[in-house]
């Protein structure tokens, strides 16, 4: 099994460590894959039609995605933990959380671009500010509602991942202000193996 | 329940389509919301903090999102179809297709936003053409793959939805142009009363 690849992405990341907390992180072969849209890696185009970072190949040769596809099939294969709640208010709780740390992630992703990647003149400052009102929003719903932060989950992994990105990108921006009880959360979270070692880099 | 909601949007269609089939549109009451990036409806921000359409309200208050987790929930209270496959490759299968629909509107919507609510000195053409080859690789991808859009599931209803938003927003972009099997698909598949009961309007 093949993992397309990117340290510094923190869709990957979330796969990374469904691997780790799965026992299966041994099994996959990664595969590093570098992805700007605005330069399309056509070659990347020959895996996945939408170029983004993850894909994962299976040894049958069918290659899926998106990163929450790759990450329940991982949890298919577990050998540990079961990630993905199977029924009931359990799963749409964690499946909630996790598109609302996808929803923090595109947010970010789409600033960063914006304001690394456009060139300086073409940048639009009421894009970027909805954007990340977005981000700011979605912080304060957690923060309100840390007591869904319960258990390792696809959910709480995803918003470990979002948060994790914050600090990676975002360092002039401290999530943790006003916001107590999601960084005490987060703080104890992220001393998992899991996430010690999918720690992103530039 | 309730459907925050906008006749325009390809991911609340995904939802309708879904209730349709699944039987419980009846049930749904429709709240029209409206959204755009770059000037944030803050009231609806208190609905759900990604201020994305669509959201979804439960009878007990828990509110849902984003689309797909909506339409798996409307899956689970189907008095008729069945959505999701719920295991092995034609769960892959169908989740796939969702992920590469989802990126097909993704690509597209962002590309609307930069050429239609932009600020037209402030546009970026590499980066329109960078999405805009997302979309024509994810339709080569269907032409070359229409053998996996067999069924009516969450896959093939998102590939539905997203060429109907291609027709609804690009009609000078002519998607069927060399791509006789995905059209020939999709003149079959869009005559369903799902479908037509819930054709885009601006």
């Amino acid at each position: 099994m093949k993992l397309y690849y990117s340290p510094a992405s923190p869709f990957v990341r979330k796969v990374l460590v469904c691997a780790h907390e799965c026992g299966v992180a041994n099994d996959i072969e990664l595969v590093p894959t570098k992805v700007v849209p605005s330069e399309p890696n056509r070659e990347y185009g020959r895996v996945t039609p939408l170029m983004k970072l993850p894909a994962f190949e299976r040894d049958d040769g069918l290659v899926l995605f998106d990163s929450i596809v790759i990450c329940e099939y991982v949890d298919s294969l577990s050998k540990g933990a079961r990630l993905f709640p199977a029924t009931g208010d359990a799963r749409w709780h964690a499946l909630r959380l996790h598109a609302l740390s996808d929803g923090i992630l595109d947010a970010a992703v789409l600033t960063r671009y914006e304001n690394h990647v456009r060139p300086a003149e073409l940048r639009w400052k009421a894009w970027s500010e909805g954007q990340l009102l977005k981000v700011d929003q979605a912080l304060d719903f957690l923060e309100a509602n840390v007591r869904d932060l319960e258990g390792l989950t696809i959910g709480t992994i995803s918003v470990g991942c979002a948060l994790g990105y914050l600090d990676f990108r975002y360092p002039d921006r401290p999530w943790r202000q006003g916001r107590p009880k999601l960084a005490a959360w987060y703080e104890s979270f992220a001393k998992r193996p899991s996430f010690e070692k999918t720690v992103p880099k530039a």
